[in-house]
């Protein structure tokens, strides 16, 4: 029987923390505020966008909403964006991507400002997660991972922690912020050779690979913690991980349950990431 | 008995395609040019500043040198920098760093265009290594591991490479270069724990740590490729690395030695980015 890392607590603390800080921000008269946004009406987006727009209800942050018609002209996204730069009473902006096809995504990326890129997107923010410096802010889901293990005070330094996956969303920045607490890092590939010996190796194991259900028992052993950052729905429509996690969980010392896992704490993070960027614009 | 990975015959490979690159660019009427920027007159940045202007010439790149007084005014130098973005024949910019005390060392590095960055010391250069895109350069210390690496065919893909050492300069993109290339890789640090047995478990072993001989036996088995970044001036007056080569060269199957490896492909990577950039701006 291993502990179930949840991310409701995770949550209800991140909560309790942003919604002090708006608190504190509002008495001294700045609003914190996101600016969303969002080309079309994709599913996805627009699942997101709610859980974003009632995380932000919740603590006290303004959330203002720039909404495009999935045939926007490049040159119309690039002036909102100039606009949400320029605008002074705007700390952070949530862009969704991908973006449909007439859209350059490095242009765009490259328009943002990196103080007000609280989803990690421009290179002012990856190569602060490189480089270990506050520029900009990392990637959400890979801060939400970190999130998890801080909150439930998982050892890190010195200890080993196998990444599998290289995403910039997830797997590379959340190799460079297990680096930043001092754990040893090892981050796999699709090419990786006896990926389960390579994973019964790590102290913590973050799975960010988008397979449905790849990581079972042969990869993992007694004593290990498991992040599970996959989402996906299985044949009976019921949502699940990158983890087998009924084989997982009796495995292992403890593992972030899909759904109520990582997923959960992501727009927490979102959320910090505006009230500390608002902080800073004081 | 291991191979001895000599940096001479990947410099003498490289010296002549960047020779044939820099004549066809002379050719269509571009000369290759380097800026080279130096504040003071620190003995390690002269010795280097002399081996750049070398290797430069014997290739057919131009050198352009900026020299200011140790005590220069952190506005003069920003002055020089704006003044070699501005300049369309010149193509890259080296910095001798560290610089001295009244510079703010984040300011300077923001202060260069990226396309000049052939030393990979901007944010834009970092994220590019970081993301693996063609922003920038990447650091050529970093580059001239993987040089050597690639230049004796040691395969990479699939393959298990540790880099022992986290420096901007050389194992943190060191470590993505090599993820580039396939390898899964671990980047450890000065809180690993058993750092022999993580080390045994490459097949390709970087160690870039700037602590003289601490590699040695005991962290190494037949089988390995060894590429030794340190460089140290052991009590006896010889030049030495981070691996005790003694101990090493018998049990692996091949180790770049100290001096005459790592460090003197350092500077060919320099000038092939001169090169690239100058070929960019055609």
């Amino acid at each position: 029987m291993s502990t179930i890392l949840k991310g409701a607590p995770v949550v209800a603390a991140m909560n309790e923390a942003n919604a002090a800080r708006c608190a504190a921000l509002r008495e001294k008269g700045v609003v914190p505020t996101l600016a969303v946004v969002r080309v079309g009406a994709r599913e996805d987006d627009l699942s997101y966008e709610k859980g974003v727009m009632a995380r932000c209800a919740k603590v006290g942050v303004e959330v203002k909403q720039f909404l495009l018609p999935a045939d926007a002209a490049q040159e119309e996204l690039l002036r909102v964006m100039a606009g949400i730069n320029a605008d002074a009473a705007i700390h952070g902006c949530l862009l969704f991507r991908p973006l449909p096809k007439q859209f350059d995504d490095r242009t765009i990326r490259a328009a943002l400002s990196p103080e007000k890129d609280i989803d990690g997107i421009t290179d002012g923010s990856l190569a602060g997660v490189f480089t270990n410096t506050a520029v900009g802010y990392p990637p959400c889901t890979a801060q939400a991972c970190l999130e998890i293990l801080k909150f439930y005070n998982i050892p890190l330094s010195g200890r080993r922690a196998v990444v599998v996956g290289r995403s910039l969303v997830v797997g590379k920045p959340a190799a460079m912020m297990l680096d930043r607490e001092n754990a040893t890092v090892t981050l796999c590939n699709s090419r990786t050779q006896n990926l389960p010996e390579v994973c019964r190796e790590a102290d913590v194991v973050v799975v960010a690979m988008g397979r449905m259900g790849f990581i079972g028992a042969e990869h993992l052993r007694a004593g290990q913690v498991v992040v599970d950052v996959g989402i996906h729905v299985n044949e009976e429509g019921r949502l699940c991980g990158d983890v087998r996690f009924g084989e997982a969980e009796p495995v292992v010392d403890a593992i972030t349950p899909v759904p109520g896992g990582v997923g959960t704490v992501t727009t927490s993070v979102l959320v910090s990431h505006v009230v500390e960027a608002a902080e800073k614009s004081v």
